[in-house]
């Protein structure tokens, strides 16, 4: 298995993993259990997601099964933006490992740059973007103090590795000049639509492993009825032509775009053949002119921006 | 003369000014008492532009002389990226309003997100990007660290507004956290091929008003060996036929396509047929459709990125 090495820790992270995002909680056990019998080893989950729980029943199936050992998994989840203040990021993250049934993330990240008010777990949970009056409130919790309680999750044991999802580079750079711990692994949007060449570039120079989440673009946002009045990657002509002549899936092409530059994904599927497809999508070497070719249909054009339900949060801007 | 309205001090900013980037020091003194003469009455200097003395010059000849009196005019400087930490902000504020010969700055702007290592004045000043050795030298100071100290110059009356430069969103939205006093204006560039409207919009929405720098996009940059290889502004026919339909020239389209839009702009010219037609960009309207027409120029294209100068600067990324 395809690994990148992370700085600090000298742990190996799995350039390919299973994304939660959208695992219907039913289904999330099994698919879990089944992902780890495939040869997924790597989980990225969130508290957003709500599905925290099953995924545990599922990774401890696997384990009292004798599937795996919890030291052979890389368990990620992240920290939601109503708990950004001190004592919250403590509580939920402990909250959230009960969820799991596990002692410790491999990996824990602020889901977004974006503080919101605190909602009590027993009120609601997940709690997602609005309050009970169906608005947006932002709370003044500042980065610095939300990263310093992630690094005390490290202290304790909690989290072997923690980073940011969702961040720009002058942000990064600012976590960085206080950082007791720098951040490992930053998650983002990237594919052949938003390639992110400029970040990706900061990432490497600073040593952050990057992890591109929606790899196959539009297609994991057609079930929440956007990214329609784009074409297709998985049906689009340059990726379809480069996967032909590899006899690979235009979703294999679109994964090793990433994971041949040393980008890790975390595909989502619910179908046994496509679920290892895309574990196996580092079967095969693209050339440079097909990379530059998948490359070149950046069009910057970004799903996943908080500013579309609240202009207070253009973090993209 | 057409202003905006500054959120927390309710002052004045005229929305055309003078930039004083690239003016020379043996002309400096007399092109600002000239400007103010053609009616100027924003100026916008930084410590790294150099000729902070000589544009000092040219105000106290002018107030001296009965053209102006201080409360008339407003005067923007900016902090430079070796002086970030708390006791240099106020150090270097107070040497740089000793240069220009003013009891307080209009505007203070933090010039970049980027904290180098000190430079002490008097071993070189401006210090600019480099070391002694050549080299770039970070410095982990963070935001909230130069923030404080800024706010500190308005308790102490040093400057009136303070604000930000050269950020993006994410980090903007960070300051906002932990901010006494909320940046007032931020500046970027922003020009038809860099039209930046999402930072517009979050600024905008947060109250925050926009200086563009950089208005003619290419041009400014040719002296300094770049910005060859893009179709200049100012002769571009999309530019130069609304200029015609206006009997305006292309340089008073490109502002007032700012301006029209509450967008305040620092034109420099050394020309003072053109230091006049900039000043009076704002003596008619262009219609919604020609300010569509100059907006779908936009390309992204980006002439002032640290990146270029150490690949840890990428701020924009």
């Amino acid at each position: 298995m395809t690994t990148v090495v992370l700085k600090r820790t000298g742990q190996k992270m799995p350039l390919v993993g299973f994304g939660l995002w959208k695992v219907t909680k039913s289904t999330c056990a099994d698919t879990v259990y089944n992902a780890i019998k495939a040869g997924y080893r790597l989980f990225d989950g969130a508290g957003d997601y709500g599905n925290e729980k099953e995924a545990g029943e599922g990774v401890r199936r696997a384990i009292s099964d004798g599937l795996v050992r919890r030291e052979d998994l890389f368990i990620t989840s992240k920290l939601w933006n109503t708990f950004h203040a001190h004592d919250h990021v403590k509580t939920i993250s402990k909250m959230q490992l009960g969820l799991w049934g596990i002692d410790y993330f491999d990996l824990f990240l602020v889901h977004f740059p974006i503080a919101l008010q605190y909602v009590d777990p027993s009120h609601r949970y997940p709690p997602e973007w609005f309050g009970d009056d169906g608005k947006v409130h932002l709370q003044n919790i500042p980065m610095s103090e939300t990263w310093g309680a992630m690094e005390e999750l490290v202290d304790e044991g909690l989290a072997t590795n923690i980073g940011l999802s969702n961040c720009q580079g002058s942000l990064i750079i600012d976590v960085l000049r206080y950082a007791k711990y720098e951040p490992q692994v930053l998650q983002v949007e990237l594919h052949p639509y938003l390639t992110q060449e400029a970040l990706v570039q900061l990432c490497k120079t600073l040593g952050i492993a990057v992890t591109a989440y929606s790899s196959f673009g539009p297609q994991s946002y057609l079930e929440l009825g956007m990214g329609k009045d784009s074409a297709s990657l998985l049906e689009h002509n340059a990726v379809g032509s480069i996967a032909s002549a590899h006899s690979k899936t235009p979703a294999q092409v679109l994964l090793r775009w990433a994971t041949q530059r040393g980008i890790a994904v975390i595909p989502k599927s619910n179908n046994h053949g496509r679920l290892v497809a895309n574990l196996e999508c580092d079967s095969f070497d693209l050339t440079d002119s097909e990379i530059a070719r998948v490359s070149a249909l950046n069009i910057n054009y970004r799903l996943n921006d908080p500013v579309a339900i609240d202009p207070r949060m253009a973090i993209f801007a």
